[in-house]
């Protein structure tokens, strides 16, 4: 072979992708097929990497927002010379391969995000592009710009009909997003077949609505329109760009290409073998000419970035704090003395004992963290004076100005939650969101994904129960703090008092390999008197609060959040009734979970069966704890409008309804 | 008084909506006073309705997507002769009052679906307006439009900015639905403030690239302005339309109209009283002059009635099949027989013993059902061929032909699951939406209103598990089947194989007072023997499938789905080992819960702690059956990709578990 065409660049994805699935049994050669060409010169041309140091700091992102054509991406990372060898793309889709599925952020070097549920890598890729507006406008200098690189993301017709796609495109053209380039993959192909049925928007005029740069009707396989397209988005930079880009699916397949056919299973052999006559493409499976191979790896990727780092030296020489901040930023450290200023902070509050609402306690403790945590960032979907989520420092993003820690992401929690996915794994910040428990909902797949990339982002959640009072059903969460516990790797808070809040936050902000939830009251809660070593196990998720005396507990009761005052209510009544009784908080289970068997032994002894959880909430959750000899005060319907104080006698949730239960026992 | 002017019947909307919620101190005024010119026009100019019979099947739909505006429909329904009497509006936001925070169907006569959570109403309107179209298409005859009735909506800023408003209004574009008016309360102000820097959309521009037609900057303070904006979308049939309407949130109060302070609090009393003078309302509060009334009550809503119903019964005349069968689809009755023929797929099923993924069962049974419920309309986001939702006589929805009963939803699982709210609510159908079950996620606060509202729609989730394979953690559900166990009013059901599929089927359509869900694998399960009696308990949600011999049980195993399997495996090496043990399918946990005490203790004695539960999903869950004395084998990680065999075997899902944990008790 002499130096190899760009369509044969092209084709080695083809091939490589199709191969694997037909290897896998499953996967999805159509997309690969489809964006080969698209991927060569956006790779080859433009994309500002290393596959040497997939980590550097200051690489362009690329996102593969239709995770499904993870093919695509394992061939470009093989091709252009990350640490992926050909045995990996052969054991695509098997177990402890670095191949998966859908691409996955921590299993394979290269990847920055785990893609598949359909729209949230391009709401990731916004929070990419964000991150890095907001990081290039506080650290770069006159000289300097040490952040400076772009995102990129393709995208199917099924990210484009997801509403998500909705919301953080049109924050990305609020925002001015003018480094982050999409590209739409319009093959007129979806599952159910050709689109025309049911996907009819006007997407580049749609685009337009939301103030993209859109470069329409690209031949999605002519190198030279592609470069093009790419240099008209290169050229505009104050708006994000989108390039529509006609494509034909299973591109190659003589006789599946352009069909629903090609996209989600193996062509099948003769198809297969077909695609290479039609692409001239002699050789076997899984073998690339060394010749291709050279074409792709001319990226000079280690040049660029030493280039770079000299030019960080440089700027680290003249601004020393500005670049430690930012090193430890990007190294994703805490800074130094932030844990012991957090217990101080925790200790003033249990010493000022103040009867607040959990959300204002959480407002406090921000206010006390931000100062010292520069790359907070803050954010709620259009709730900031509900939340209580802004603070005195809180400066808000604008398109003008994004030297900035506070986003106002509007109605928008699912598009929030993604963004600020994409926020966290850009690296360089610490994000949180916010919202009413209930809409915890709406932004429910990005929580999930949160737990499963890992990021590490805070989920806010306030209006944590009935509690709320009169907005009614639809704004009352019942189901949201079980469910949210059992997404895994997500630690659930549900702080009793300003002290729990406190330590919650701390909880979450020095957790590095998951998302937490933070889950706060709209009512005041009483203040709880706690020994200094009670204050420490605050952090182990559970522990006795106020123990039963003069021998073992008859009765434990469990409480979270609200209802844990009913708890220390009800052991009055109890102990004057002779029952030894044991409060235990619960602020996380998830935490509590995951001490040793001793310490959980202690706070719960298997010997003592009277055991009564009280939770505004579905009851089903805390047979874990009181097991079938226990019982449950909490919620297994609807909720109710009324003032707060008239639910709770309603539903029967009251100190006198937990003697009661443990009367019964 | 004279006859009122067209504002001083507005200002009777104003103030019966700012005195609710000073009386109590809790709501939202600005909404009200911001849209009640445009609401009067449209229910005293346009909307078709009956205010003395709610239920009149012809009546035009009026859906309230910014839900939090709910005293404008209350002073809407009380001012036009509803079943809503000023007493109930002084009791706004009290227990057991008619006039909840947020409007809700049950709650409220003339309230056609409950609203808050922002952008589902739009969606529920698409399906009003598609429930319309595919009714009217089968039912009306040659001069009988038996079925022609309008759905309008209001919607704010909020519903705008969320996912959802993307997914429903694309579709609603694509198919058409030229009855549907959606008006834009475009008032600038959302909870954050202005919305300039958060919500920049072109709006009108988004709507025209989803096919609406739209008319644009209208003022909504201008009656005349606002009846010829109305009188254009009338003239447009083939599109739906939106009506940008320029509002000043709060109009009226002297200080905070036209800012966020009026959106969600009482203005208070000085406010209050500056809105009478501004607005020169001399009446005290609740206080309406009778000419006001009178004003609002010219409606002739019997009247129109009258004549449709002389109109439906010449049809009924003539047409006696095709009224007959509309008139029992409106009722929301099943066919006659329908039960037993159902029992009898179901014997046959048995007789049959086919091993097959429940997907295909489902599939085998829609196919049984279809034909015998003409109401049945069913549907997928994009995952047709996987979900296996069609039949044989399945025919799509597109806009030119809406005689069918299939919708392609394309990808956008919230919009479907809110867009099937709204078909069941119309009345006439019975609706069924699919996804894959981690995809449920996407969908989730649809699914809770379903239960909600409540409506009755079926949710159909394939691939329910690791044992979908391949696609790995980002598509396999692992908290899902607890976390929809969770939300009230919902029936989960995740059958063991084709009967347990068919009779899951079964009651989800006999089911009248909310939703199902019904959660099928992608693998074959094997069939599972039965008694004629055996069978007949599936009905109750959990049941002995396979008992112990020659006495009381010493071990329990319960299992569902796919682990079922599991279960009966190991039952053979625990009696084989001298262990009396009992196999409990239970297939919904709902179901079951519903059950006597009588039935739950005969198949779960209380006596027998030593229990196993297997599921591949979330352990804690199962703790409510199991007790602290059982076991659960689960998987409370996230899966990964790999055949789904050894995904089983790596996380110890297997027979040989199930067996060591119950050896373990």
């Amino acid at each position: 072979m002499t130096t190899p065409t760009r369509r044969q660049l092209a084709n080695a994805i083809r091939f490589l992708a199709a191969d694997a699935v037909e290897a896998a049994k499953s996967g999805h050669p159509g997309m690969p097929m489809g964006m080969a060409d698209i991927a060569e010169v956006l790779w080859n041309d433009y994309l500002r990497h290393n596959p040497s140091d997939p980590h550097w700091a200051d690489r362009d992102r690329f996102v593969l927002s239709n995770g499904h054509g993870s093919m695509l991406h394992y061939a470009l990372l093989h091709l252009s010379g990350y640490d992926l060898p050909i045995e990996e793309l052969k054991r695509f889709r098997q177990l402890h391969s670095k191949t998966a599925g859908h691409p996955e952020r921590y299993e394979t070097p290269g990847v920055e995000t785990t893609t598949g549920p359909l729209g949230q890598g391009l709401a990731n890729a916004v929070g990419f592009a964000l991150a890095e507006k907001l990081l290039a406008q506080r650290y770069n200098r006159p000289d300097f710009d040490v952040v400076d690189h772009r995102t990129w993301v393709f995208m199917g017709d099924g990210c484009l009909m997801e509403g998500v796609s909705h919301e953080a495109a049109s924050l990305a053209g609020t925002w001015g997003l003018g480094k982050l380039t999409a590209f739409w993959d319009d093959n007129g192909i979806s599952i159910d077949g050709e689109v025309h049925d049911w996907f009819t928007d006007d997407t580049p005029a749609r685009f337009e609505a939301y103030g993209w740069h859109v470069v329409r009707g690209v031949d999605g396989h002519d190198p030279e329109a592609i470069k093009a397209a790419i240099d008209a988005a290169l050229a505009v930079d104050d708006k994000p760009s989108l390039i529509c880009c006609k494509t034909i699916i299973g591109f190659g397949a003589p006789h599946k290409a352009g069909k629903e056919e090609s996209h989600g299973s193996p062509l099948g052999k003769d198809e297969l073998e077909g695609a290479r006559q039609a692409l001239d493409w002699p050789y076997p499976a899984f073998e690339v000419p060394q010749a291709i191979y050279d074409g792709w790896r001319g990226n000079a990727g280690q040049q660029r970035q030493a280039q770079w780092q000299q030019q960080f030296d440089r700027y680290a020489a003249q601004h020393p704090e500005a670049a430690a901040e930012l090193s430890r930023r990007l190294r994703g450290e805490l800074p130094e003395g932030f844990v012991e200023q957090a217990d101080a902070f925790v200790a003033k509050v249990q010493a000022e004992a103040p009867t607040i609402a959990s959300r204002k306690a959480s407002q406090n403790t921000i206010q006390a963290f931000a100062p010292l945590l520069p790359e907070l960032v803050g954010g709620s979907a259009d709730l900031a004076p509900s939340n209580l989520t802004q603070w005195k420092a809180s400066k808000s993003v604008t398109a003008a100005d994004p030297d900035a820690n506070y986003v106002h992401y509007g109605v928008r929690e699912f598009g929030m939650s993604a963004i600020a996915n994409g926020i966290a794994l850009h690296g360089g910040f610490l994000p949180f969101d916010a919202t009413f428990l209930v809409f915890s909902d709406y932004a429910r797949n990005a929580v999930r994904m949160s737990a499963l990339i890992p990021a590490h982002v805070i989920h806010v959640y306030t209006h944590d129960s009935i509690g709320l009072g009169e907005d009614g059903p639809t704004h009352q969460p019942v189901e949201h703090l079980a469910t949210l516990r059992y997404i895994p790797n997500n630690d659930v808070w549900r702080p009793c008092d300003a002290v729990e809040s406190a330590v919650a936050w701390k909880a979450a902000v020095v957790r590095q390999d998951g998302p937490s939830c933070l889950v706060f009251s709209r009512q005041n809660l009483p203040h709880q008197p706690r020994s200094e070593e009670q204050v420490k196990l605050i952090e182990r998720g559970g522990y006795v609060l106020a123990d039963a005396e003069g021998g073992a507990p008859d009765v434990i009761l469990i409480g979270t959040g609200s209802e844990l005052s009913l708890a220390v209510e009800a052991k009055q009544v109890l102990d004057a009734a002779g029952l030894r009784t044991r409060v235990v908080s619960m602020p996380s289970t998830d935490v509590f979970d995951r001490q040793d068997a001793a310490y959980r032994e202690s706070v719960l002894p298997k010997s003592v069966r009277k055991r009564v959880a009280v939770e505004a909430g579905v009851t089903g959750f805390w047979h874990k704890y009181v097991g079938l000899d226990g019982a449950v005060v909490g919620l297994d319907r609807f909720g109710a409008s009324a003032p707060a104080g008239d639910l709770y006698k309603y539903f029967g949730i009251t100190a006198d309804k937990v003697v009661e239960a443990a009367k019964a026992l």
